[in-house]
Formats: structure tokens, C-alpha cells, sequence
């Protein structure tokens, strides 16, 4: 019995998300397809992150145990090879029996990343968050720095998520960095990443985080309520939720 | 009665082209729908060039005339707002009476977009042409300058295309560039961009020029063969046609 656990890497437009539906276009359904072919037999996976639709993966994780003919180094290969072009395994390595790759994770980072002062590019559309108006990102640093440390993260909580026990988590780290995006026709536009690390996070919760500071940027909130929103515990005075495109599963730890 | 015309950007990957079809998604079909209602009244556009389905452009240009309430200078952000994000109008002109966007054009450019040594990006898939092999650089080059000039080009163009008086084209530069494509998740590879203007292509010609150049690149043909292709106006001579997700419609001239 041996126990794998597999580094991918996703575009999640094609897809309703990581969780595998009958009848719909999945990324734990394509990864099963593929590896229940390389495999010879029926292989079920779990994975870290239930992404949602539309949303990307840079170092999403999975493992899956069994008794496999296929040597670990070919796992990689073979699979890749049964999987779409917007699905990629990154990295496949053996672990002690009883490791799962979603209990045992400590922690993620998620990148949000967005474009300001422009319209959507059209071949970059799914990909970022493009905002028409310039955000103010010495407000949104201010309003981010509020977000890390240990909190109750009820307000940042979209309905219909899992009922948890607990809404507290600890966000280790949101760092707020500009740099510049450059689309295919070679125009380019200012790209502003949310870079977010937590040992866990809420349904929704980067995306409803990433709308409250694009709120903040835009002078619809002031970044100094920050604190206030998420001691109030209340969904409805936090910002939107940003859309699904911009949001990439960056790394988990272990 | 006024003439306008359109600058367009588009991504190619949704459509089936660009020429208007009856229950298919095409690039003519949704600017005809937008412009429709923005003008409040049915118009149809002249394209200068019938892009293949998942084929790309900087620069395609379309024309359309009668009367309209709308000023020129409006129509490019009411034409936008009414657009799916993957088209974009980049700009709007008005010209003389009779003016026809494709009869009247002199010339063009595309670019064709490769990486090599590498397989495809699971974001970029549909935005180049993705090769495992390490390309001789030095041997396309040599290739491509093979076919500058004024030849009869029967040799690159792939049945099933309009049946044309000549076959005898000018291609007036065929550059082979070596840059870096850089992906969303941060990794680079090389980038080879081929960039070709003549005063007109025929069916399928550069994504088959393209392909000849890769199969040169590869070794699996001389550099030096290229000109014995082009005098033997054969297209089984010539090399594979390279798909059209590397195809990029850059410029019209005029």
C-alpha cells in the first residue's frame, strides 16, 4: 500500500471547480480519469482546496493511496499525458502511510491578483481582476495589515459554505505588491498582487477579503474601518466578493 | 451616409472564427450584434481577413456603412460595453464613402507565437504553439529568408481554401525573434515569434509556413530545402500546418 501525494497546477476556467460533480467538468474528475487510467484501476483523490469554479491552482495538492503497478518517478509523466492541457502535476512524491493531503496541511498561501486603471484585456481575461478605477495602495497596505493575527473571521464568511465550529483563523501574513502586467499584444498595466497566508480560511474568504480591499482602494471604505468590520462579525459590512478569475491556490505547507 | 472603420482585438479561442455562421460563436457575428444595438438598426461589417477558428488578433480591421445616430468618436466605448471581454474595438475612424475594409487593404501582418523546449503552459495553452524539441534558431532563419520575396506559393496553401486566379504572393520580411514568454506562475521559457507582411496570404499559408519552419527547426528538414519547396508548388513537399492558437492577425495596411 503506497501513499502519493501530487503538486498541480490548474487553469480553473474550464471547470466547476476542484470538487468532482456527475455530469460536469471537474479538476478532481479529470485527475481521476487520468490516474485511474495510468493505474489500471479505479483511483479516488483527496484534494487540499475545494477551489471554486473559475478559480486557479499554482501548487494545488492531492494524494491518493493504493497498490499501483507504476513507479512513483512515472507518475508525473503518465498522468500529464491523460490529463487536458489546463491541467498539469507538477511534482508526485511517496509519503508514510496515513498521510492526507488536506488533514495534514498547517497552512496556504493564495495570490489575488489584480489589474487597475483598465478595462479587461481580452486574452488575459480570466486572469486577473481587472478594476476600471486607480486604487490607492498605501489605503489598501492599511487596510490589509489589519487583516493578519489571530481573529474571528465571521465577516469575511459567505453563506452557504460548511458550517464550521469556529470562524477563528490566523492569517500569518497579506502583503499588497505592485508590479506590472504585460498582455499578449505587448500593452501594458498596472498589476497589483494579494499575497495571503493563513493556517485556514473561511468559504470565500480571500475573495470577500480581495473585494474589501479593492473597496478600500477605490475610496468606498476608508482603511481605517478595517478593524472595526471584522470585530463586527457581520458579512454585510465587509466589501464584495471578488470575482473567482483572479484567485490562484498558490502553495500549501505541511 | 458615413464609413467607419474598426480596429478589433480579439481571442480567437471561443469562436469559430471570425466569419459570421448560422448558431455558432463567431467574431464578425458578435460585433454584428453589438453594433446592431448600439446603432439601433441591423449592420453588417466587411472583415479584411476571415480568421480560422482559435485563431488570434492585435489588429483586425472591419468596415460598415449607412446611417447612424451615434458619433464616431462614442461608437468605440458603446460597441465595448455591448461586447463579450474576449473582443475589444481598439479603435473607430470614419473614411470616405466606398472605402472597403478588405479590398481596399495593401497588405498585412501576423505573428506567430512558439515555445520551445517545453510543454504547454496549463494558462498560456491557447496563446502559442507549444514544442517539446529545442529549435535550431539559426536554420528557421535561414529557412525564412527563403521565402521573402515575390513567389508563386502553391506550395502553402491547404486545400479547401477559395480556389484563387494566382497562387504568386510577395512576402516582404519574415523576422524569426527570440524572446522570453513569461506565465502566470512566475516560470519563463523561450519564446520564438515569426513575423511575416506580404500583400496577402493564402488559405492556411502561415500557419504552414510556420510549420515548415518548425519542422526546419526541429532538423527534420534542411533550411536549405525551402526554396526547392516553394519552386515545386507542392504542398505535400512542405512541412505541418501549425495550429491556430500561435496565429496572431498583428496589422492591416492601407
Amino acid at each position: 500500500m503506497r501513499t502519493i501525494l501530487l503538486t498541480i497546477e490548474y487553469d480553473g476556467t474550464p471547470y466547476s471547480g476542484w470538487q468532482r460533480q456527475p455530469g460536469r467538468p471537474t479538476v478532481q474528475g479529470e485527475i481521476e480519469k487520468a490516474l485511474s487510467l495510468v493505474c489500471g484501476k479505479r483511483v479516488t483523490v483527496d484534494g487540499t482546496s475545494r477551489t471554486d469554479a473559475g478559480v486557479h491552482a499554482f501548487g494545488q495538492r492531492a494524494s491518493f493511496s493504493g497498490e499501483f503497478g507504476i513507479p512513483t518517478d512515472r507518475i508525473q509523466f503518465a498522468v500529464n499525458n491523460a490529463l487536458p492541457d489546463s491541467i498539469r502535476i507538477t511534482a508526485a512524491e511517496e509519503k508514510p502511510a496515513g498521510f492526507h493531503a488536506r488533514f495534514d496541511s498547517r497552512g496556504k498561501t493564495y495570490i489575488y491578483k489584480i489589474v487597475d486603471s483598465c478595462g479587461p484585456d481580452p486574452f488575459m481575461r480570466n486572469y486577473y481582476y481587472f478594476v476600471k478605477d486607480r486604487l490607492d495602495i498605501a489605503a489598501m497596505r492599511e487596510g490589509a495589515a489589519a487583516v493578519c493575527g489571530t481573529h474571528d473571521f465571521a465577516c469575511f464568511q459567505a453563506a452557504g459554505g460548511n458550517e464550521r465550529e469556529t470562524t477563528v483563523r490566523t492569517v500569518s501574513a497579506l502583503d499588497v505588491s505592485e508590479g506590472q502586467a504585460v498582455f499578449p499584444d505587448g500593452t501594458c498595466a498596472r498589476e497589483i498582487d494579494l499575497e495571503i497566508t493563513g493556517d485556514g480560511f473561511l468559504y470565500n474568504m480571500v475573495r470577500i477579503i480581495a473585494g474589501t480591499l479593492v473597496d478600500i482602494g477605490r475610496g468606498r471604505m476608508a482603511a481605517s474601518e478595517m478593524s472595526g468590520i471584522i470585530a463586527g462579525c457581520d458579512r454585510s459590512q465587509a466589501g464584495h466578493t471578488a470575482p473567482p478569475r483572479g484567485l490562484y491556490l498558490k502553495e500549501i505547507f505541511y
